[in-house]
């Protein structure tokens, strides 16, 4: 049987994991799909480094547009991130009519739309498996395994980098920088950890599932959005004495004629099982209204297990063209033409539970002054928690609320922050009291 | 588009709920598969009782050979259970050039091969997701997404009945029989449990499982089987005082040439995972050398959570046939020509952690001839507690040992239950120490 033909663009920690897959499995692949698999080219402008892999000669090139013209490549593989030649390239790949594997999430979450509605006119393949969640299989989950499901809720640990931070900030009670210190130097956070740390990628990786999930179309930008870089040891100390742990969790839930995506830090209960969900795993919880909850867990990243992830996919639109059946799985969740137009909720309509740090001047009457402008806005507590007394200076004043609306939240902490007796800004972290899997 | 026809033999629990999915939400899953799929027939003896859904006429019928025999039947969803008819139904189905649906467990573990065999010669889908693990997709996981790994080891918790069992002993310190009656007066066990109490239903799925993870055919005959009904309140304190909580594990574990493969109650450490699955619930690490750890965790069982597995296979097929592409997946792991003929370990080979309690006469001397015995078979120990001596009557004698192996430990045990000083038969259990995602 004729090989299936594949071109992989961007030779860098995962595009090195998949070429070692391929080389090392080439016959326990060829057995699995029953068609043989034949890396033709790799390119990368660096061809000379050592990445321990033997090339045959002629596979590594310089050019990743000698793979998009090769008539012969079927398959092509888009390592190399990032936004504009990537976008270019796999547009150049699907006008050829070649199949694309992908794990660039911020691509598809930005561009994804007209990405794989070209694909589905063209009939070609656009998988992405490994954009979201590494190894954990949430994309075939979601489309597939709990396609006679609607899917209620989503909550998910998606960034290995923020967990990893606040994971050593819970266990060691050094504060955010030090902690991100800490993960730059283990190589859990870039140079430039802003993707990370602001919330992004989890965003990114959230725009994706959320479509899948509610069959709607990608709709990043109106993610809500919010990093950790703000959370202090404090903070997470106090949440530990009302029972929460701090997570940067990526969640999404169906409101009917709108849906909830959000990203922020977010205190859950210890009996939570995401609560202990630590370093740099990831996980996901999936509520649908046949399944109740199912968890996924895993290595959210790195390079075998984002490599493992592409290889399935690589395998799965193998299994496709020794059918000739492309585009037997719709790109998104349903049919092109049946796609949902649900928008995702305005946070200011966004109505849960809330914690409140205020530094306060150690007088009397200030509670008082900070309860009577929560109460103004229907604000209703469920506790309070004021630290002893210190001379002079300032003293925390932690509140954790009934149910509130997010406007009406926002607005009392304006009118807060501007009294004379609270020091800077509030903080204020969402509390996410759904539990599963209990 | 001509719609899928569907015929669905045993409408009990289990097929009820396939039937609501598929009445509730027709359109959705038309949107997401791209053709209409049509219940053509629904079997069973019993056409009278109220199952809470509206069969248009003609649907409800009492001969399931009316399924086989319609030419128009694209699909047979056998929900029956049970051994000789369901296995006639299926291989009529498959001889008739039908694909299958089927969440038997019991007769795939048993009859699979033979079944898979006729289904891959005729060139018909067979799908049984529901089979292992209920919504938990285990079975599409190992299949695809981890199609790149070698699969290391699998240990999972496969039993509801047996969880929740363990569970209640475990929580409220009663014994195995008023457990099993809670388990009963619950609906969380059968009237006559001893399928699931023996270990013999987590089998049936290791044996499925076992098959995929390492590219073998079935072999329930070999995988080892222990229950829980010997376990006491007693042992799963020792346990704790250990660091260790019992389950009914399933595990199997690639040797190379070999494979294992063992159903029975395990100590595993309190920081393993699975340790905090408690109740009804399951979960499955699989451990690929791509990958690392996975954990898939979920309702192993009950009306919905298992009706949509079935579900997912029903579009797996749809999507196939969709696209003429009937057979793209091999039925196993591998295509059939390919299949490895690695074999199951005897249990007698096994090297692991053990646990011990001997009731032991209250005289000096005893430990020394237990431990001597121990010695002579090689079998060293990591931690011995003896409680305080009792005026007359026995007092437990618990051990932990180091690594032994199985056949010393059944010799030195049968040597031991033969002392004067040892009162029956001692308690055996295995411990597992690997952890994962930790």
């Amino acid at each position: 049987m004729k090989p299936i033909n594949l071109g992989l663009i961007g030779c860098g920690t995962v595009g090195t994991g998949v070429v070692r897959i391929l080389y090392s499995k080439n016959e326990l692949l060829g057995n699995r799909i029953g068609i043989p698999l034949n890396l033709k080219y790799v390119a990368d402008l660096d061809t000379t480094t050592d990445r321990g892999v033997t090339f045959p000669p002629g596979v590594m090139i310089n050019d990743a547009w000698k793979i998009i013209q090769d008539p012969e490549i079927d398959i092509v593989i888009e390592m190399i991130g990032g936004e504009d030649l990537a976008l270019k390239l796999i547009e150049a790949a699907i006008e050829k009519g070649k199949h694309v594997v992908t794990a660039n999430k911020a691509l598809l979450a930005k561009h994804g739309n007209r990405l794989l509605s070209a694909a589905s006119k063209k009939g070609v393949d656009l998988a992405y498996e490994a954009s979201v969640g590494g190894c954990m299989p949430i994309i075939k989950t979601l489309r597939e395994s709990l396609v006679g499901n609607k899917v209620k809720s989503m909550i998910g640990i998606l960034n290995g980098t923020c967990n990893y931070i606040l994971s050593k900030i819970t266990d060691e009670g050094i504060n955010f920088q030090d902690a991100l210190s800490r993960a730059q130097d283990s190589g859990y956070a870039e140079a430039n950890p802003e993707l990370d740390i602001e919330g992004l990628d989890a965003a990114h990786k959230l725009a994706i599932v959320t479509a899948l999930a509610y069959g709607t179309h990608l709709d990043f930008d109106n993610v809500y959005i919010e990093g950790i870089s703000r959370i202090t040891p404090l903070d997470i100390q106090f949440a530990a004495q009302f029972g929460y742990r701090i997570k940067l969790l990526a969640i999404s839930k169906d409101h009917g004629d709108t849906i909830e995506a959000r990203v922020h830090p977010t205190m859950i209960p210890f009996d939570n099982i995401l609560s202990n969900v630590n370093g740099t795993l990831n996980a996901v919880t999936v509520t649908g209204d046949a399944v109740g909850d199912i968890l996924l867990y895993g290595h959210g990243a790195g390079m075998m297990p984002t490599a493992s992830a592409v290889i399935g996919d690589i395998v799965d639109i193998a299994r496709n063209l020794a059918f000739n059946a492309a585009g037997r799985l719709p790109l998104l969740a349903c049919q092109p033409e049946k796609i949902s137009s649900k928008s995702i909720m305005p946070i200011n309509e966004l109505v849960t539970h809330y914690y409140f740090r205020f530094e306060a001047k150690d007088q009397p009457g200030v509670l008082s002054k900070i309860a009577g402008i929560l109460g103004k806005f229907g604000i209703s507590l469920a506790s309070v928690h004021q630290k002893g007394r210190k001379s002079g200076g300032s003293v925390p004043v932690v509140m954790v609320t009934h149910f509130a609306q997010e406007s009406n939240v926002r607005t009392a902490m304006d009118e807060i922050s501007r009294l004379d007796v609270v020091h800077g800004a509030p903080m204020v972290i969402r509390i996410e009291n759904d539990n599963h899997l209990e």
